[in-house]
C-alpha cells in the first residue's frame, strides 16, 4: 500500500513528521518527484538533488521505499522562456505557459533538457536501494491534440513510413473525394479550421495511431536513458485511464508492470454499475501483459459525505480481486495552493488524520495477512471481450472534432461508453472477464463480447469465424465488420465480414437525433428497453430473432438475432441503447440460453470474481451497494480475511468484502 | 430522372457495369465532374480529360446523357500549396486545407486557376452532344463567412459603389452611435472579435448583400467562360437550399433553369408538416423565373428503416406536383472512403440494388407515361407569399454572430423558420401558392401572406397598400414595416408604414427569454396556442380583434386583428408562436371568413395542388402521411397514373399519389 | 430627475424641440457627450465643440442642466487606424474595431489621445455653469479581459509591486505545484491557451485585483485632468452594476458621488424577489461612501406589455427609498440606427410621448413636493452584509475561464448569485440592510449575514469573532474562512478560521454535478428545500442543529447549525440551495429565534425600509407585486405623497408606494 507525496510543496521541517505518520499508518511505498522539475533544476543545468536526498534518507529511516517520477509532465518556466515551442499546440494555436503537460515530443529543446535531467537523476538515484522503481512522466498521452509544426513534420514522416507511397495514402483516405488528392507528403496539413469536412476517417485514425506511437517513442526515449543506469529498479508509467490515447498492448516490453490511475466513483455515491468502470480498467490493465502484472498508481483517499468510508476499502479490494498487485493512493497531504487546493487526501488540511483513517489501518492489517496467501495468484477467465484501440480512436471521445465541438456535445456516445455498457451487462454472467486485443487468441473463451468492432482486419475476422465454428459464442453490435483497417467501408452489405456468420443483412438504418424514447427493444422476458440513437433494419438470412423492436414502423422487427454456425453462435445486437436494463436483460437471457453459470450465485449488486495460485482458488464476493445483501454459500469454505469457516446463508453489510477458499 | 456519379472514385473496370445498371434501371441523365479537380488537373496546368472521355463514351453507348459540373468547390492540394489564400477565412482565421469549399472569390490565384481549367473543360466538352448541360461549382454560397483580406478589400469597394460617400454609409449604419463614424473606406473592418457590439444591423445586412453579389459575380465569371464555347448546353447551379446566401431572384438571366438540392425529411419519418419544407422550396424555386423552370438537382435515394420505400416516390411526386422538370438523385454508388462513407445511395455498398429499387423502376415507368401529358404545364396560384432576401439576411440564421454563438443557440428563430410556420399554415387553404420577391406584381393574388417584412421600401409598402385597397387580403406579423432598406428603424409607431392600413398602434412589447408557455392565443374556435418568444401590446385604431391573448396582464387583449381598407383587409398577427396549432387554426379561420375554397376538400395530411397546360388542369392529390386517408372526389375524373376514371369516395393508402384530370 | 440624450444622433433642427419637450415633462438634468468622441474630434486634433455649445445654450434656455460624459468608451475609427493597439485583447486575440469599449488602459496612444481630448473638453466646459458635472467614460471595467501585451507588462509590474520578490509570488501561487515556479517576472504569462490548468486561484484573483486597480488608475487619470479645470462641477462614473470588476469601496476619494446603471427587471414582469436585485445594488452603492451619496445614472423608461406603467414609478421609488439622490433615465429618444435601434425610451420612435408619459409627469410632481421633506435623509441599518470583491473575483462569474467556458455553462453559481440569494432571504426581516466591505466596523449591526467569505484575513476573522462575542449574530455558509487573502487554503479544518466559533468541523463534502433534487433541507417549520450543488458533512463540536438534511446517506444530519459564543451566535449553512423557500424560511426562523421585528409588519411581496433626517423618520412601504395587498398601520401617521393621515387597515393596489411619517 503506497501513497503520493510532494515534499517540494512543504517546508523541510515537516518531512520527518510526515514520514513518521505514514509509517505509523502502514504505508510502505511513497511516490516522489513527478512535477518537481523546477525543484530539481531551478535554472538550466543547475541540478539540485540535495533536498530529495534528505527526503529519501528520512524515508529509509522509517522503512519506507520510494518510487521516483521523472518530472517531464511539468515544464519549468525557464524552459518555456528558453524555447516556447517546448509546448505543443491545440486547434486554437500554440499552448502558452500556465499549467501542465502539452509538451511537444518532437521539440529538440525539450528532448535535450529531458535527456540531461533524466541522466542526472538516474546517475544519482539508480543505485539507491531505497528507490524501488521509476515512473515515466505523468499520465502520458493527454492532451492528445498536439498540433505544433514539429508534430506535423513527424506526422508526415509517420505517414510516409506507414504508406510508402502517396498513392497508397490517397487510396486509404479517399483522396478523390472532394479533390483531396495529394501529390506529395508536404501537402498534408492538420485540418484545424477547414471550411467543411476536415479530418476524414482515414486521417483521424492515422493521427491517433501516430499520436500513440509518438508517446510510445517518448516512453522508450525516457526508459532507454534510465536503463543505462538502473539494474533492479522497475520502470512503469501511470496511465490516465485505460481508455485514452496510447496502445497499452504495445507497452509490455517497455515496462515491468502496468499501472493506471483509478478515479472511479466511490461506492455508495451512485448506482452500483458505476463500479464496473473500475473493474473494466482493472481487467484491461491485467490483460495488457502475459504475466498479468499491474497495480493502481493513484486512487482516491476518502468517500464523499453521502457514502461511508468503508467504500474506500471496497474500492481497494475491487482492484485486488481483479488482480492488482497493490494500490498507491493519491495523496498524502492536500496542497494549500496551486490548481488542486485542499484536494481530498489521507490527511485533512490541518494535518490531522482524515476521515478514512480507520479504513487505512484496517486494510494494512488485512493485506498484511492475506497478501501472503495470494502470492502468485492469477486470473483465469472464460469470458472475453475485445478492446480495439483503432476502433476507439475512430469512434471514440475525440473524432477529429475541434475542442469546441467536443465540449459542446452532451451525447453519451463513442466507443468507450458503448464498450462499458456491454461490459456492465457481461458482469451479469458472474464470471471472470478478460479484455484483450483483437489479435489475441480466442480459444479459451466460451463467449466473446465484441462491441464496436467496425474496423477489423481480414485475419481477425477469420479468427472470429473459426472461433465460432469451433463452438464459441460471439456477440456483435451495429456496424460490426463494415470497415477495413484503413477505416474504409468494405463493399459488403453490413454487417460486412460478419454478415454470413451473423446470418443477417442490413440495408437501411435509422438515426435518431435525440433520445426520444419512441423505439424500444422487447426482451424475451417482456422487459422493454429504450433505443437511444440508432437502429438498423435487419433482414434475416439464416439467423433467428431473439429480441424484437417496438414502435412506429418497427413493430416486431428483429432487434437482436442469433445464428448458429458450426458448433457456435453469433448474437447480433442491431441498435444502440443507453438503457442498462437492456444489457442486464440480454446477458441474463444469454446465460440461460447458453447455460453459463456464475462462479457463485449472488444477488444483484454483488460482484463475484476469482483468482487462483498453487494453493487453490480464491473466490472474491463484494457487495457493491450501500444496502445489506444476502449471499448463500452452498459449501463450507474459509473466509480468509476473517479466517473463519462459512457455509449457507450469510448477511453481507453494505460495501462488505469476503474472500472464500475451499478447505 | 437522373443520378450523380463520381467515376474518379472507382476503378475504370467498373464504369461500364455502372452505366449498364443505370440504363437498366431507367436513369437517363448522369451528373459528373463536380469535385474532380484533382483528377482533371493533378498538377498545375496538366489537364487530363482522357478518363472522362472514356466515361462519356460509355454513357453515350448506354443512351445516357451527361451534366458536367465545374469542380471549383473542391480545391486540389497543389493549388492550396501554391497559394494558401485560395481559401478564405472564417472568424477563427484563415481556412486551412482539408475539406471542401471555402474558396476565396477574390483571390487572383483561384480566379486564374479556375479560368484556365474551365476554358480547357469547355473547349473539350462544349461540342460533345452527350453533354446536355453544365453545373457551376457546387452549392454556392456556403460557408457564407469569408473573412479573408481579399474579401475585406472587395467589401469596402462594394460599399463605396453602393453608398457613394462615406457620409451616406455613416448615416445608414448609425456612425454617431458609439463613435463608429468613418472618415474613409479603409477604416472599415470585419468586426470579428470586437469588444462589445460589432456587426451593426446596417453592416451585417450589407455584408450579406455583398456576399450574395460576390457569388453572383463568381457564377457569372464561370458561366461567361462557358458561354464562349457552349451553344446548346444549358447552364445552372445546384443551390444548397433556397434559403441561404445568394439572391436567387437575380439569377434568371445567368441560367437557363433553377435547381436546388432537396434533403428534406423523408415522408413517414416525422410529422407530415415537415414535407412543406420541400414544397416551400419548390414553390420558391419555381417563382425564381418567369418561365417557372426548375428541377431538383439532388435528392435522397431511400427511406430510413422506420418508413417505407414508397416515401421516395412520394417525395419525387411532390416536386413534380409543384412544377419540377425532373429529379436528379444523389447518388448512384456509396463512396467507400472520404467524408461521406457508405452514404445511402441507389446501390448498396456491395453494388447490389438498394432498398428503393422497386420504386425507381416504378417511377421510370410512370413518368414515362404521364410526363408527356404534362408537357408545358405551369402552375397558376392565387395565394402569394413574399420571401425577402434582405429580411432573411437581417433576421435569419446568421446575424453577424460568430460561428461560436450560432452553434450554441438552440433557439428556433430567424426569418426562415418563421416564414416556414406561416407557409405551413397557408397550406390549410388547399390552393397553389407562389413565393415571390417583394417587388413582384401582387394583382393576381387573392391573399398575400407576408411574415417578417420588417425592412420594406416605400415603394413596396405603397404597392401593398394599393393591393389591399383594391381588394387584397394582406397578412402581416410583428415588426412589419418598421425599418427601411438600410435596416434603420423608421420614425413611425409600429407597425410603421403599415400602421394605418393595419389600423393598430404598438408602443410596448414583451420579450420572453424562454418558451415559458405563460401566454396563449385563443382562436375564434376556442383553440389555445402558446406564444413563444415575444408579443406586442396592440392598441386598436380602427382594426377589430380576431384572436385574443390569455395570460397574466394580457387577458383578452388583441393578438390578431383585422382591418378593412377599401375593398380589402389587413390581418395583423402580433406575436410569435412555435405552435403549429396557431397557424393551422388561423388560416382555417381566414378561409372561412374570406370564403377561400380549396382546390379539393381533403382530410388533414393530404396535400392538393394543380398544374395546367393547353390540354387542361391536373389536380395532384398526395397523402403525406403513413396512414390511410379517405378522399371524396365530387365529380368523375381520370386518374392519369393508373389511367382510370374515379368518382366519389376513394381510399388513399400511406404515401399514395393521384393526378386527376377532368374528362 | 434626469435623462440621457445624444444630440449627435439627430439633426440640429430637432434639438430645440427635444429640450422643449424635456422641460415640459419636467426633466431638469440631461447627460450628453458619452460616446461622442468622433463628433468632438472627427480627425486627430481637430476639436469641434461648436455643436455642443449650441446644445448647451438651448438646454440653458429651457432651464435644463447638463452632465457631460468623457467619451473614452467609444473609440473613433481614425484612432484605431492610427494604432490598432488602442484596443486590448481577449483570449481569442486582439480586439478588432466594430463596437465599443475594450480600450487598452496601458496603450500610450490611447492615453495621449484621451488626455488631449479631455483637456480640450475641460478647458471649454469647466466654467460653464450649465454643466453641473462630469461622467468619466462609460460603465468602466467591462470587458474585464484585456490580454494585450501592454496589460501583460503592467500586470508583471503590478505583481512586483504587490509581492516584492518572486519567491513571495511563488509561495502565494503555489509555484512548486506542477513546476510553475518562476525565476523572474518576465516569465509570467497570461495562460490563455495552456494545456491543462492555467489560471491558478492566486493568479486569477491577482489578475482581477490588477484589473480593478487598472481602472481605478484610469479613472484617476481622467479625473486628474478634469480637476485641473473644474471647481464646482462634480465627478462620477456610471458603474455597469455593482458587481463586476472594480472595487467601489476604493472610489470614495475619486468621486463626489456614486452612481450605477439600474437595468433590473421591471416590477410585475416576474416574481417580486427580482426587485431585490435592484435594492441590493442600491444598498451597496449607498454604503460605498460614508456620506451615503449615490444616484441611479441609467434606468429603464417603460414597462413591458404584460405589466403596467406604474411599475416605472415604483422602480424609481425603490431607489429613493434606499437612499438614491435621483434618477437619470435612459434615454430620451430611441436611436434609429446602430446597435440599439428602437431602444425603449421616453419618446416613441415617432417622437410622440411614450407609454409611461403619465408616470413621468406624476413623479415630477410628487418628487417636487416630497423631495424637500427628505433633504439630508440618511439610512440607518441594524442588519449588515459583507460584500467582498476579492471573493467575488475568486468565486464569481469569471474564474479565469475562457470566454468559451463561461458562455457554455448554464450553472447559476458564483459569488454574486449566492450573495443575492442570502440578500433576498434577509429582506424577510423587514429591516434596513447595509452592504459593507469586510473591514468595515460591525458594531452597529444586530446581525451580519456573510455568504461566500472563503478568503478572509486574520484581522477580519478576529473582528467577526469579537463581533459575535459581544452579542452579534453571524451567518456563514460553505467554505467560509477556509482560505487566506492569497487564495490559499488555510491548514485548518473547515470552516477554517471560523471552525471554533461555529462549533463545527467539516471533513467531507459532496459535490453534485446537477441539480438532481436528491437532497433536501428540512426547516424547523417542516418546509423542505432542495440542495442544489454541494453539501458538507458537518460534525458538531459545540453547535446545535437547526435544520436537517434529508436524502440517501444524509438523513437527519445537520444542514444548518447554531452555536452560542459569548453573548452572540454563529449560524452556519452547510449547503448551497437555489431554492428561495430555503432563504425565506431560514430568515423567518432566525427572526423568530432572535426576536428581530420588522420596521412594520407587512404581507409577503411588500417591502418596508426607512430613512430619517432631522425632521424625523420616513417609513417607505412598497407593494412590489401586481396584486392588491392589505397593510395594517398600528398608529396614525401622515402619508406624505398624498399628504393624508392614515391609520389601521389600508389597501395597497399593485405597485403602490406610501411614505409614512409619524406626526
Amino acid at each position: 500500500m503506497g501513497i503520493s507525496y510532494n515534499p517540494e510543496w512543504w517546508p523541510e521541517s515537516q518531512w520527518e513528521k510526515d514520514f513518521g505518520m505514514m509509517k505509523e499508518m502502514g504505508f510502505t511505498t511513497v511516490r516522489l518527484g513527478e512535477f518537481a522539475w523546477s525543484s530539481f533544476e531551478p535554472h538550466e543545468g543547475d541540478y539540485h538533488f540535495n533536498w530529495l536526498d534528505k527526503v529519501i534518507v528520512l524515508a529509509k529511516e522509517k522503512g519506507i521505499n520510494i518510487i521516483l517520477g521523472t518530472p517531464t509532465a511539468g515544464i519549468p518556466p525557464w524552459l518555456y522562456k528558453k524555447d516556447p515551442n517546448v509546448l505543443g499546440a491545440n486547434e486554437r494555436g500554440a499552448f502558452d505557459y500556465g499549467g501542465r503537460k502539452g509538451f511537444s515530443i518532437y521539440n529538440i529543446t525539450m528532448q535535450q533538457a529531458a535527456e540531461k535531467l533524466i541522466n542526472a537523476m538516474a546517475e544519482h538515484y539508480s543505485k539507491n536501494p531505497t528507490v524501488l522503481g521509476w515512473q515515466i512522466s505523468n499520465e502520458p498521452g493527454y492532451p492528445f491534440m498536439n498540433y505544433d509544426l514539429n508534430s506535423l513534420h513527424a506526422f508526415r514522416k509517420w505517414l510516409k513510413d506507414h504508406y510508402g507511397t502517396i498513392q497508397r495514402l490517397n487510396e486509404a483516405w479517399g483522396g478523390t473525394f472532394w479533390s483531396n488528392q495529394y501529390n506529395d507528403w508536404d501537402e498534408i496539413m492538420f485540418p484545424l479550421n477547414s471550411a467543411e469536412g476536415g479530418w476524414r476517417a482515414g486521417s483521424r485514425v492515422d493521427y491517433r495511431r501516430f499520436f500513440s506511437d509518438s508517446f510510445l517513442w517518448w516512453i522508450n526515449f525516457e526508459s532507454d536513458i534510465l536503463k543505462k543506469y538502473v539494474k533492479d529498479q522497475f520502470i512503469f508509467t501511470n496511465w490516465p485511464d485505460m481508455r485514452w490515447s496510447v496502445n497499452t498492448y504495445k507497452t509490455e516490453s517497455l515496462f515491468q508492470i502496468t499501472a493506471w490511475d483509478n478515479y472511479s466513483a466511490m461506492p455508495g455515491t451512485c448506482d452500483y454499475h458505476a463500479q464496473f468502470y473500475a473493474t473494466k480498467n482493472h481487467d484491461l490493465a491485467r490483460c495488457s501483459r502475459k504475466d498479468q502484472l499491474f497495480f493502481v498508481s493513484e486512487q482516491g483517499t476518502q468517500a464523499p459525505t453521502n457514502s461511508d468510508q468503508t467504500a474506500v476499502r471496497l474500492q481497494t479490494y475491487l482492484g485486488f480481486a481483479h488482480g492488482s498487485q497493490g494500490t498507491m493512493f493519491y495523496e498524502w497531504r492536500p496542497p494549500l495552493a496551486g490548481n488542486e487546493q485542499a484536494y481530498k487526501s489521507v490527511l485533512n488540511v490541518d494535518g490531522s488524520y482524515g476521515p478514512a483513517e480507520k479504513e487505512f489501518r484496517r486494510m494494512v492489517k488485512e493485506f498484511g495477512r492475506i497478501g501472503k496467501q495470494l502470492v502468485g495468484a492469477t486470473t483465469d477467465a472464460d469470458i472475453g471481450m475485445i478492446y480495439s484501440y483503432d476502433n476507439q480512436w475512430e469512434q471514440g471521445f475525440w473524432q477529429g472534432k475541434s475542442l469546441f465541438e467536443m465540449t459542446t456535445t452532451t451525447s453519451a456516445d463513442g466507443y468507450d461508453i458503448n464498450f462499458q455498457r456491454f461490459y456492465n451487462g457481461v458482469k451479469v454472467l458472474g464470471r471472470n472477464v478478460d479484455i484483450v486485443a483483437p489479435e489475441a487468441s480466442k480459444n479459451k473463451y466460451k463467449m466473446m463480447v465484441v462491441p464496436g468492432l467496425q474496423m477489423v482486419s481480414e485475419q481477425v475476422a477469420k479468427q472470429l469465424e473459426d472461433y465460432v465454428r469451433q463452438g464459441g459464442i460471439l456477440v456483435l453490435d451495429p456496424m460490426s465488420g463494415t470497415r477495413d483497417m484503413d477505416a474504409r467501408t468494405r463493399p459488403l452489405i453490413p454487417p460486412g465480414v460478419f454478415a454470413d456468420i451473423a446470418g443477417i443483412k442490413i440495408r437501411t438504418t435509422l438515426l435518431m437525433s435525440k433520445t426520444t424514447g419512441q423505439y424500444q427493444m422487447v426482451l424475451p422476458d417482456g422487459t422493454k428497453a429504450t433505443v437511444s440513437k440508432m437502429l438498423e433494419g435487419v433482414e434475416l438470412s439464416g439467423a433467428k430473432k431473439m429480441v424484437s423492436f417496438s414502435g412506429k414502423g418497427m413493430e416486431g422487427k428483429p432487434a437482436v438475432t442469433v445464428n448458429q454456425i458450426g458448433k457456435g453462435f453469433v448474437v447480433y445486437v442491431s441498435a444502440i441503447s443507453y438503457d442498462k436494463k437492456f444489457y442486464d436483460g440480454l446477458f441474463a437471457h444469454l446465460a440461460k440460453q447458453f447455460k453459463i453459470d456464475p462462479l457463485l450465485k449472488v444477488p444483484e449488486g454483488v460482484e463475484v470474481v476469482s483468482r487462483k495460485n498453487s494453493t487453490g482458488e480464491f473466490l472474491f464476493v463484494m457487495n457493491l451497494t450501500d444496502t445489506e445483501k444476502t449471499v448463500y454459500l452452498p459449501k463450507a469454505m474459509t473466509e480468509i480475511i476473517s479466517n473463519k469457516q462459512r457455509f449457507g446463508t450469510m448477511i453481507f453489510p453494505a460495501f462488505e468484502v469476503a474472500i472464500f477458499k475451499a478447505d
